[in-house]
């Protein structure tokens, strides 16, 4: 990391600016989906499960191709102040909408649709407690679920690599790395970051809360989300015991 | 219990006839909820979160008098084959509506309003695995979150009993307690009844899926039930550490 | 009746404790349904309408059976003070879902699906005026309309039994059967019980609205339940020419 | 009547080519609203009823003035085939939109809104049975319940007049008063007016179903819809025992 | 015109009662639709489009037949307050229901669905700028491009005639042509009058807003209409080039 | 810009890789709205309209400060194939809110709430016709029409700023700068970054569509939006005539 991380300001969890929270990644923890992950940043833990079927949608019929899709969505009760259900207020929010488009598009981009053959896997990523990360948390998660749901459809191939994602901002002028609630509503710029095993980037989106960032501060959170994503992606293989 | 349990067809998990399945209960399963109880019936597994805020619905404002109220929901990925999320279809099922409606009566019948003050707690049971019995199993479980939300808002004193729930049916001719999936599927007859740790009854909801039934199946049922419910009450206890 | 009904406080109407309400089914009442009834129980009215078609839902098509099922509706100005339309408010209401599943759950009792061939018989029962009761009201009506429905349709060998409903409760301790709306207000249990013409439990349901109830008290409703089925059974054999 | 109705052809129910169907109304047909009247134009049935409130919408607030408004809706099995509930649905259709909103203000044309005072009038028109002109027996059902509301909020005086409505239509060049179904589907032209019992118009809504009609046919209609108005205003008149 | 005209109020625009606003009809306003037309009355801006497709709605399919359909809508921004989305409100309103229904049924009028084969055009008005008259503006640009659609689905012969529609009214007494909104509100009476460019009526909707009008105010209003839409229909013709 | 622009391959349109297309932005465009621009990148049509109008909403009220938000949508015919409606649909895409979020968000950079005082600014960006980059010509536009919102409620200097858009991707190898719909479809990393007029970044959004990016591509992107949104803010002074 640069010298911005040399901010006198320590973290409130004591962690290093560009030190990960502690992850626990949980294979298996449900019986009926094809691959289940029970993924955790610190406090945030979000539930990942991957349901795998044959068939695709009927725009894809006879194409000889699968399809990897995915919802993402927080229990009423995972944030500090209750949520209403979306099931109840009859429609998804824009946010709920943008992170399921998100998890999906970033699976989609390690999947081979043709080794897939004619088969589709659901990635449900339920947020069981929020603490600040958890669309970086549920990708995290869900791939290690995927690379599960392959395996039971016996097309592990259709997998071209990993992806792992990490949140980073920057807090006080300082660049950090995997953000909990109590910084990530102090950042000045909030950035997610969606990376392949490989070190090449899915997606990157960058906001800014605050104040405008300039190109130095884009490049600081780059290469602090490089670091994130290389060290998850160690973490998956881990769990994967590969 | 009664002769009919003596029949010569096993359970297939090897339980007596009026025996529970493995239950657990773990209280304190989230951090922001003012109670949360993650409670197991063998494989199914519920989340039960009680948030409490000060305040009550409108039509209650000025009465002096508190509110309890409960929403039921099925993660996806929780049954045999995903179910798709109420929230994409834009309406709540008509089962989701009568289970949610159900534990939200059968926790009100030990409340005291007046004790509670203006202030209301909601009850969130999401299943994250369903195998039988999850409203018995969530109304169980919410009743200790219930418990310990009370005690967090200072009014340990609106409860003015214990409610626990459980599942029975015959199956093949054979009155049987606590149905798994497998054998609910199965049942001529399902029943869910929910009791008091007195042993009155709050609801008893009984339904022929096959062949109505006669007074004495009804009888033999309602005796299962009591005992289960007994049982119940007293891991409640257990868990509470009263 | 037991001893229970024995109670100084007698009823608004000047019923006996036992007594169900002045009855009337007139058949016919609609003349495009292949079956209607208008159903009165005092002055709850409920226009219940058989509609048979050809066919069958798509997860049923070649099984060579038939399909049942009903929805329940009130009218806005049914109630004592107007209630809104769930057509304006764009969803149904967890009360409504419930009502019109036990209705259809109650006529498929008697249904042989084998013998109905693969048409469609939906039930419509729409609440013109409710004064308590409208469901078991809709359930005791509904099976006439039903049985006309199975006529036209040349399959009235599809029906294995009739099905009567009727609401029971404790009020200020008394047991009474078929309860108006003044008395289901005060009632502190409630139960609707739907009973096949040869005596036969289909669903049994009880709620204490206010304190719980013990087994004495269930089995004296249960009791007043059996004979109020029995008396509308033989209303609706009277009813059909039978 | 002019020349055109001395056509040869016959009317299916036997009536002159100016004559109205059968007419009923009948007061009081509800117990809980303020006014209901069930009106029949031959085997057409509508219920309407008026339930009246005290206050009015938000937006009317603090003026002194009332409110009238009507809702339109028609049961599943009133028509010959059985149509879908719009709650079921989850939206309402543009006919029953537009139906609402004409009954509404064909009513309000009549009101006083300043001697009405802060109270409104619901109008439900239930179409429990449809045979062609719904619409319009709708409306001239509703202004005597109108008149009952009004009488039972003690404001009689808001109402400035009466309103009555029929429809017309040319079925083989020939027009015709009161359209029943099998010669409403047959129309070339299809009208249906709204007028007062002084014979103003407050609706005149035409429409080619086939060809464009001329000036001439146009008048033609006009004709006769004052004529069937007058009639009806006349069994208004003798229903209200005015 | 008649004497009612000679009125001494002027209009605030300057012009004879019965003369149209400022007409101007640009043809080819998109690139991509088979038709599309800026519209505009005054003030009034309407953009229509009509899109050409293969295929025809499923009820349709087999019977060698087309379709037309038309959908209408406001922008937000179009009116002198901003009016919220309907998408965002999740439901359409009455009065765009109505228009819609109402422009689709005025389109048909002069199709001929033998000669349109299999095709289905799709008619979107969206009103740009709503000054009033927005609904007769949409079907009198609506019908050109239809014509450019016809034209490029090869079907010109498909166009049995054209329409055109115009709005009068009644203001202070005198019947006036092709309303403004700041007439339009101050109108007694309201008629949207559609008639073919051979001079036959499709559509009459007139509505009494203040006092219910005579006969000899009716066929005052309909003088105009049928000079303001052969007025409209030249305009058609020269921006079709006909 | 770099050598990767000194492609061989020619655009379709003759632009170089860091060239805009021809930009129009027309202000005043609509009559009622504060702020009104229609905004052109090539055949890329959007109609932004700023609605001013005293008052917050209901979370905001007390604070002294004003709030500015977006709604985005396209028309039916925008698109090269008609689009389905979202209020016929009854819900607003994923895609939809997205964008509506990202324009609010956008916009919001650049204002000063407390100066605005407590009055709201409603941007409406409502695409007329697509061709590639419609969200970053509707936050080009939006802009334009807020400054001229802002002066109408005699607020302008709650505008810190200016902000601007422009879409960048990488099309067979080679960055270039504001994609139409052909380039867009074949690119390979897509990504869209909103600028200050002072060069700081405010969003950076970018997906890989194909194949993971670079860092270094990474670089070559964000030089050439930089390009882009510093020729965009100078066309919007210019339109600003400031």
């Amino acid at each position: 990391m640069t010298s911005e991380t040399a901010t006198p300001t320590p973290r409130e969890d004591g962690r290093a600016d560009d030190e990960l929270r502690p992850i626990k990644i949980t294979r298996g923890w449900l019986d009926h989906a094809a691959g289940s992950v029970l993924v955790e940043f610190g406090k945030t833990r979000v539930l990942c499960a991957a349901s795998a079927s044959e068939g695709v949608p009927r725009w894809r019929k006879g194409s000889g191709q699968g399809w990897v899709t995915a919802e993402y969505s927080m229990l009423p009760a995972s944030t500090h102040t209750r949520s209403d259900r979306e099931s109840v207020k009859g429609r998804i929010g824009g946010r709920t909408h943008e992170i399921s488009r998100l998890i999906g598009r970033s699976l989609r981009a390690v999947i081979d649709y043709d080794a897939m053959g004619e088969n589709t896997i659901q990635l449900d990523c339920d947020v069981l407690q929020a603490d600040g990360g958890t669309r970086t948390a549920a990708i995290t998660g869900a791939y290690v679920a995927l690379v599960d749901a392959c395996a039971s459809l016996g097309v592990a191939g259709a997998l071209t690599g990993s992806v792992a994602a990490v949140s980073v901002g920057i807090i006080d002028g300082t660049p950090r790395l995997d953000l909990p609630y109590v910084e990530d509503v102090r950042a000045e710029t909030d950035m997610n970051v969606v990376m392949t095993g490989t070190g090449a980037f899915v997606e990157v989106q960058g906001t800014a809360e605050g104040a405008a960032f300039d190109r130095r501060e884009l490049d600081a959170l780059l290469d602090l989300a490089q670091k994130g994503c290389a060290d998850l992606t160690e973490l998956q293989r881990v769990a994967l015991g590969a």
